[in-house]
């Protein structure tokens, strides 16, 4: 048994929650709002996110971060990319000396283009961090149907403490030391979600959404290898499993968004629509910069940067993906792997 | 403007005819039968496979293979794998002296484990052959709907040719030299179709479904670079590409047929219910076989062969592939590339 806390009680912080309960460890679910921790501890329920589930009377929703915190193993810290600099900061001085934080979101930041984990980095200091990702909708997690994730460390021991934190039999856990890898793939597969849902808004068909998705992993592969990652995280779970699962759902935030503009709505009516930020937009404007940054050819990306963030026709925007000059299919794979041969990523997989 | 026969008129030879007449070729549609022949030339219309399309007046439905096959510069075969052996001697005597050979078939041939082209070769000798495949409903390509497709070819000219002749601007064609590669990917991408099938028969969600489309695309590009193919190939439109077409789209024959298996109907029963054979259930029988012959590790492809040919219960084998011990991601994935370092397969990319 141990002690967890999660914080953030959004859906997919308390499907996390479950899981932990579910394996008998103590768990704490922190959520900014007093009234929130009190509903839940009141209903059993997360009324807000998750409605329909019955929660284990074991996991202890608080509003005290401090109580959250205090005594726990772990960390487990499931907010938006851009709350991190808030939130981390306020459970910065609670922190056990060993806790092993864990974190769930996916996102680069805009302007410093930092993953998570080194935002983490930046704010608690240096510290043993995991990232668990992959294709996972909270309501299934939440209902014990199969799923499977990636636990990835730079430190192999701390990624397998994770997994055994979290496995059971519905929900299995592989590990993976490559964390650039996960964060980038687990981030950037909203930008394709966004293009996958503008070929539907276009009135396009699975064709179109097979081609953009196959030829959007490719490009998210480019970028992270010339980040350091290993080509082959991106096969993965946490890489093309994530996109499936995102790019494949009606349900997704970042799909329905750019559903609705590929119907002809702007991003800021699409985000007053909402009634939230849509992470995905936040990540196209960060990976289009890194992308200019490091050189690496993301025609998807490009293009999609255009249409959100500089009023680019979305019809002329994936006629000019589809009208790009006839080439090699590998042309384009095959840049993203040219760093293969160099740097001999495969050595990262070695024990 | 070039002459060309598409042999079979089933839904994707009726597309692919339709795609080349756009392109302004002279296209001879052969059917086995003679009524259909009329039927297409008096309606315009196939009325048995695509009955909501109307033809492009310049397609000539013929039942006399001598008349589709003579004069032709390039012929299609568009015919079930259990056909070819049938189809390819009635036309082999009228071939054009260097008349190209394309497939657009799926399939490997039970007990010799052949691959198409190898078929052809057998059939018809040494001639040049090139394969086109990629995730393209015929439905949404009758539309002249974005759709992205691969032409292979040992010989990298005759890819080129191909891709020339089907190339418009709603249909992009990539070539790749990794005929192996492409052929695998399209046929055993089927077996992990009627698995993702099963899945929703069962019950099970999304999560479930990424997660066998993730590790089934491992183990297919295992057994490809065991028998010589690029693992880059099985991350592109023919690999990945195809499987998301097949695994997401109730309309793929062979999710529906994994379906109702999963709910509960035997393989006999579906078949009659269907009332055809479903290629991906030969095709998982002929992979697990060579995955014994090879000794790769296919461990999906062997819970669906105990399922489809030995009576295995389904729910019992879906939980044994959650089940299995936990382990590295990497393992499952890096047993596919290692041939990577010895064989160097990238240099089959070199022009």
């Amino acid at each position: 048994m141990k002690k967890a806390a999660v914080i953030g009680a959004g859906s997919w912080g308390t499907a996390l929650s479950m899981v932990l309960a579910d394996n008998g460890h103590e768990v704490k679910l922190w959520t900014r709002s007093q009234e929130h921790a009190e509903s839940i501890q009141q209903t059993g329920k997360n009324l807000r996110y998750l409605s329909g589930v019955e929660l284990p009377s074991s996991i202890q929703a608080t509003s005290s971060i401090q109580e959250a915190v205090s005594g726990s193993e772990f960390v487990i810290v499931v907010v938006p990319t851009k709350a991190m600099r808030e939130v981390l900061p306020m459970l910065k001085d609670f922190l056990e000396k060993d806790a092993v934080i864990v974190h769930a979101s996916k996102g680069i930041e805009p302007e410093t283009h930092l993953r998570i984990s080194e935002i983490i980095a930046e704010e608690v200091g240096d510290r043993p961090v995991a990232c668990i990702s992959g294709p996972s909708h909270a309501e299934e997690v939440c209902k014990r149907q199969p799923t499977t994730i990636t636990s990835s460390s730079i430190h192999t021991e701390i990624a397998e403490q994770v997994q055994d934190l979290f496995m059971n039999q519905s929900f299995r856990v592989y590990t993976n030391p490559d964390l650039i890898g996960v964060e980038i793939g687990g981030s950037l597969k909203n930008i394709i979600a966004i293009g996958s849902g503008m070929t539907s808004g276009l009135g396009f068909g699975d064709n179109a959404r097979a081609a953009l998705m196959t030829r959007g992993l490719a490009e998210i592969s480019r970028l992270g290898v010339k980040l350091g990652a290993n080509p082959l995280t991106f096969s993965g779970l946490s890489g093309l499993g994530d996109l499936i699962v995102t790019c494949t759902s009606f349900h997704s935030r970042n799909w329905r968004a750019g559903n609705m503009i590929g119907k002809g709505m702007s991003v800021s009516q699409v985000e007053a629509e909402m009634g939230m930020v849509v992470e995905g937009v936040r990540t196209t404007k960060a990976a289009f910069q890194l992308s200019k940054k490091l050189g690496v050819d993301m025609p998807i990306t490009k293009e999609l940067f255009e249409v959100l963030f500089e009023d680019k026709d979305v019809e002329k925007a994936v006629n000019a993906l589809m009208g790009r000059v006839k080439k090699k299919e590998v042309e384009g794979l095959m840049s993203g792997f040219d760093k293969m041969n160099n740097n001999d990523p495969l050595d990262h997989f070695e024990p």
